[in-house]
């Protein structure tokens, strides 16, 4: 059984492993916070993410939804670089607004020994309207659940 | 603009509504609460729902999900008949306690005037361990918003 | 590797396993057509799957893309019964027409070891016009894939 | 009632009009084919959709496949700039292969006054493997419906 009231690694850990296995998004995305089963992700909304008018772009938000719950799940389970998204579901509900970060809020529904499940909802910082939601699904490689520590 | 802080129905005006729409499922859901964004809604689980083994089957989750978010959406806007699902996506995480009604908590995050869109946890009774997840999208008819006080 | 070219039951042999397992919807499903990494599955459409004004109900066509995609992973895998839904997204298009039977065509996207996808479209019997798709995600259990004659 | 069996533009103008209204993107994508109800656009892997170990990208994939249906509803009621991606559901289902170019098939699944839907499987060029399938779903703007030629 996992512990699912203990992380693996802390939100500066975290970071600096993103930074590492993500060198193309460098910069992009900041864990503002990391407990068990709960994440809070900030994409710094950056010239590239955005599409004419100002709004942020669908890939950007897609991305961020995703690296949302993989450093939550990573978070619980440790480094577990096979990992990969399997479904993704997205409502893109509201405009976000110019200028601002936005900031996801994760959470996790289920870590099991073959899928992870999470959903996360993206607001622009500051504000309480809800621009998009997402769930989404990570196969885990067979016996690589918490290699570093033994804990399956 | 709508006003989203305020209902256009009680919990046992919509009770009485559900049973009134859908006579075939009369007494399997009751409206435990409903509040201003939010729902608590119940499958009375019966033999009729269930899968060998004793497990709730799927298209009985999904019509939870489906009138959790419906009864949600019309408890904001009144009595609206043709709204009508439009999308719908939802992740099995685990089996459903035997013998437990199944609890949803819905929550409403998006009410504009073409859509509508909200998600729902689902749990057995008792329990703190996610059965499922779903999202669901409704198309709200043209002018049909709130068509008894003329809020729209 | 599975042989995906080849199927581990007939269309007859699935209409009599169908049967068998879910007792409580026999008579609801015929398999029309199965062959490798396709399937025409039937709801015999009756009462009990309408809603108000003669529509097919939400929960029935779930059940419906439900059973085909698991139908098509079975036919390709053989009997296995603690296969499960994981994940399921859906469209609702249009209203079916009265008094038809709905036909869904089935497809196989992947046939891996733990998950299996297929999507599916839903039809009135006659017509050509989409009244719903969805995409199933089913989890295989660990040394289960086909069971009967040893091919994984 | 629009008719489903013209287009609007060209695939020629439809490359023209993407490189106008996504200047961020320009060069990523390609319309290689539209046709009344289906399209085949290209993603010209380069670089920067790359992750670590040569796979696509997950924010890269979803971009293709958004800017694949957007393109083939825009082939079918014009230029609408204003119609906005509100739901997306993606399974993504084997590692494309490295150094090829992705190839979104597309097909619309209903185009009404209020929204479009389509699906989309991707693949990498010269394998029938596919890796991705997706479905989205945009709004059109009240009126907005093929404003060039007043047919809706």
């Amino acid at each position: 059984m996992r512990d699912q009231d203990q992380l693996a690694m802390t939100a500066d850990e975290m970071n600096a492993y993103l930074d590492e296995i993500f060198p193309q998004v460098r910069g992009d995305f900041h864990v503002d916070r990391l407990a068990p089963g709960e994440i809070t992700l900030r994409l710094k909304v950056a010239e590239r993410h955005l599409r004419p008018g100002g709004t942020v772009s669908g890939p950007a938000m897609f991305g961020l939804a995703d690296v949302t719950v993989y450093a939550l799940v990573l978070g619980m389970i440790g480094r577990v670089p096979l990992a990969v998204t399997t479904n993704a579901s997205l409502d893109f509900l509201r405009k976000p607004e110019a200028g601002r970060d936005l900031i996801a809020e994760g959470r996790l529904l289920k870590l099991g020994r073959q899928l992870a499940v999470g959903d996360v909802l993206l607001r622009s910082e500051g504000s309480d309207a809800v621009v998009a939601r997402a769930a989404m699904t990570y196969a885990i490689p067979p016996g690589k659940s918490r290699p570093e520590n033994g804990v399956s």
